[in-house]
């Protein structure tokens, strides 16, 4: 009876088309390939001090109990992040990386028949959960490489149900202020869910936070995401939450995965939640490696997007896919943007000073050639 | 703009009737609530020995990378899978526990206008993706607590996308032999998926277990998940997959999130592979006490559904709701399965000598009373 199967008519048509997310390489995967040692990797906006120590500490204790299940509903997690935040526990879910609040939120609302807004050179997942469902990807033209409000607001008709805007933007860096995005959010009618994807709001000087949770009770349809993967230093093991309208939150929380975030994500992102000495260290090496590109892009004449993350978008040219070889061979990984349609920049994950410095004394050989 | 904003009218109509999956209490929480110590608790399938300590290493080592993303394309545990079971490394979905491999597979083949077909007594997850995603769950009358096979070819219509069959069957225990599998999966037509669950499968006796994913190359409709959670005691790490036709992993891996399985989940399934000791040892004990639960039972006049899992589903009458409050009271947490039209029956797993002794002495107060 299954001579004809045939997987591909079988799938969602818009499945069909899509093209998975490129992940970095890990590190040992291409020091087997390229036969070298000592890679520095720039190019994922990881931590570069690693796990915080109180973290690894809560880990070890927390391995031994890993074969019963996690607990399904994350209670000391959400209790700690609604203490942190002032919100109510109700307000939040727990994803398996805010990649897995990204994808609930798009299956939770959005239908084939619907529009979803986003900004030219933003996050790629913003499309890919789109596309999944069978809904119409928007993309709207950047203004400086970074969100045009103004264009978006007017990109809203009757079938737009969402609008992401990734604030710090991921790959350039670029930053709204907060009244703009309040200014927005008055814009935007009530049939359309407005997802703020804050990834990169620790790296943001204290004055310049939006206090976006905050404006959850004026606007109900605002849903605001943070990750543990930046900052708290927790990449690897998927930990990621939304804070909502608590309706928002019981439908997403309907369809999550019973266990969507396994224990020791649970543990780690509750360990780091509380290392403020961990978070407040990372935020400084960031600005201090921010400052050593940029003096070393400024030296150089090289133009770059002045950036609020924890990376920096540097314009190399037409042969930035060339560039980026060679820079792999010298033993520096750092991100190709030609996907986000930047092929003349690269994306440069800001280290610990030794491997900035590697990158910079690995691009300054390359363009004395 | 945004007075009128109501998520329950923006959502999925499926999403709003959705009850979601009601897992176990943690042991933590319900000492808490009840004020008592040194809970038993059998109430969900674990691997009552805890953590392989070859596992238990290797996390160990893995925590300080942490702050690295996970290898998106798990080549590593994928390979190891490949020549453990002899199929190919294109074959293979990695999952965030066999749930995230379900959901993946009723997210790339099924539609609002398909069927899905499961067994009454069956996996509740089966149901709830097939709400999640407005599709029709069409469930087909038990027989003798398991799948009646006949029936629900039977139920196989133009609009049927996908069956799901659990075997073992979780929360009954009941069993189909490779003889009558094989027979169904000849009369199921190409355009229905057939998803063949065997998270129980490690607990089968060996002469009885399917060579299901040998099968794939005559019924390339046919999908096998597994997981670690059960007798490779990695509950809560969530690690699963599935073994299918290349075309159909090769769609599930486009919408699977990048990096769905976090890299402590990676390194701890990849070590409890290897680790054939603790396999053996997980399954020596699962005998020993089926065999003291089962002994329980029958000098006692209670029926039982005869288990092929780790677990054994016990007939103890109307007042089923009430022993489970006293075994609670009692320190033993058992699953009432009330949710699975097994209203007279509580579903115990298989502990520890001691912990299946503190379940027999608990349950023999009850009675007597």
């Amino acid at each position: 009876m299954t001579t004809s199967f045939n997987p591909a008519e079988l799938a969602l048509p818009g499945i069909r088309e899509l093209q998975p997310y490129q992940a970095g390489k890990p590190i040992e995967e291409l020091e087997r390939e390229l036969g070298i040692k000592d890679i520095v990797k720039l190019a994922s906006n990881e931590n570069p001090l690693g796990v915080s120590p109180a973290v690894q500490a809560a880990l070890t204790t927390a391995i031994s109990g890993l074969a019963r299940y996690p607990d399904a509903n994350g209670f000391y997690l959400k209790d700690a992040l609604a203490t942190k935040f002032t919100v109510d526990i109700n307000q939040i879910t727990l994803g398996n990386g805010s990649n897995d609040v990204l994808e609930l939120l798009a299956r939770t609302f959005v239908q084939p028949q619907h529009e979803v807004i986003f900004s030219q050179h933003a996050f790629v997942v913003y499309p890919l959960v789109t596309k999944a469902i069978g809904a119409t990807p928007v993309q709207v033209k950047a203004k400086d490489y970074g969100h045009d409000l103004d264009a978006m607001a007017a990109a809203i008709t009757d079938k737009t149900r969402m609008i992401f805007i990734a604030n710090p933007n991921n790959p350039t860096g670029t930053f709204l202020q907060k009244q703009e995005i309040e200014a927005f959010l008055q814009k935007v009618p009530a049939h359309v869910l407005v997802v703020l994807d804050e990834a990169y709001y620790e790296y943001v000087p204290e004055h310049e936070r939006a206090p976006s949770m905050q404006w959850i009770d004026r606007f109900p349809n605002l849903v605001v995401c943070r990750t543990f993967s930046k900052a708290y230093g927790l990449a690897g093991l998927r930990a990621g939450f939304a804070v909502s309208h608590a309706a928002v939150a019981d439908l997403m929380n309907r369809i999550r995965q019973p266990f969507n975030m396994n224990q020791l994500a649970l543990t780690a992102a509750l360990a780091a939640l509380t290392d403020e000495h961990f978070l407040a260290e990372s935020i400084d090496v960031n600005q201090a490696g921010m400052t050593q590109l940029i003096d070393f892009c400024d030296q150089h004449g090289l133009n770059y997007i002045p950036s609020h993350g924890n990376f920096l978008t540097i314009e190399v040219g037409p042969n930035a896919a060339d560039i980026y070889q060679k820079l792999l061979l010298a033993g520096v990984i750092v991100r190709p943007v030609g996907g986000y349609e930047l092929p003349n920049h690269l994306r440069v994950s800001i280290g610990l000073a030794d491997e900035n410095d590697a990158f910079c004394k690995a691009m300054e050989s390359i363009l004395s050639e």
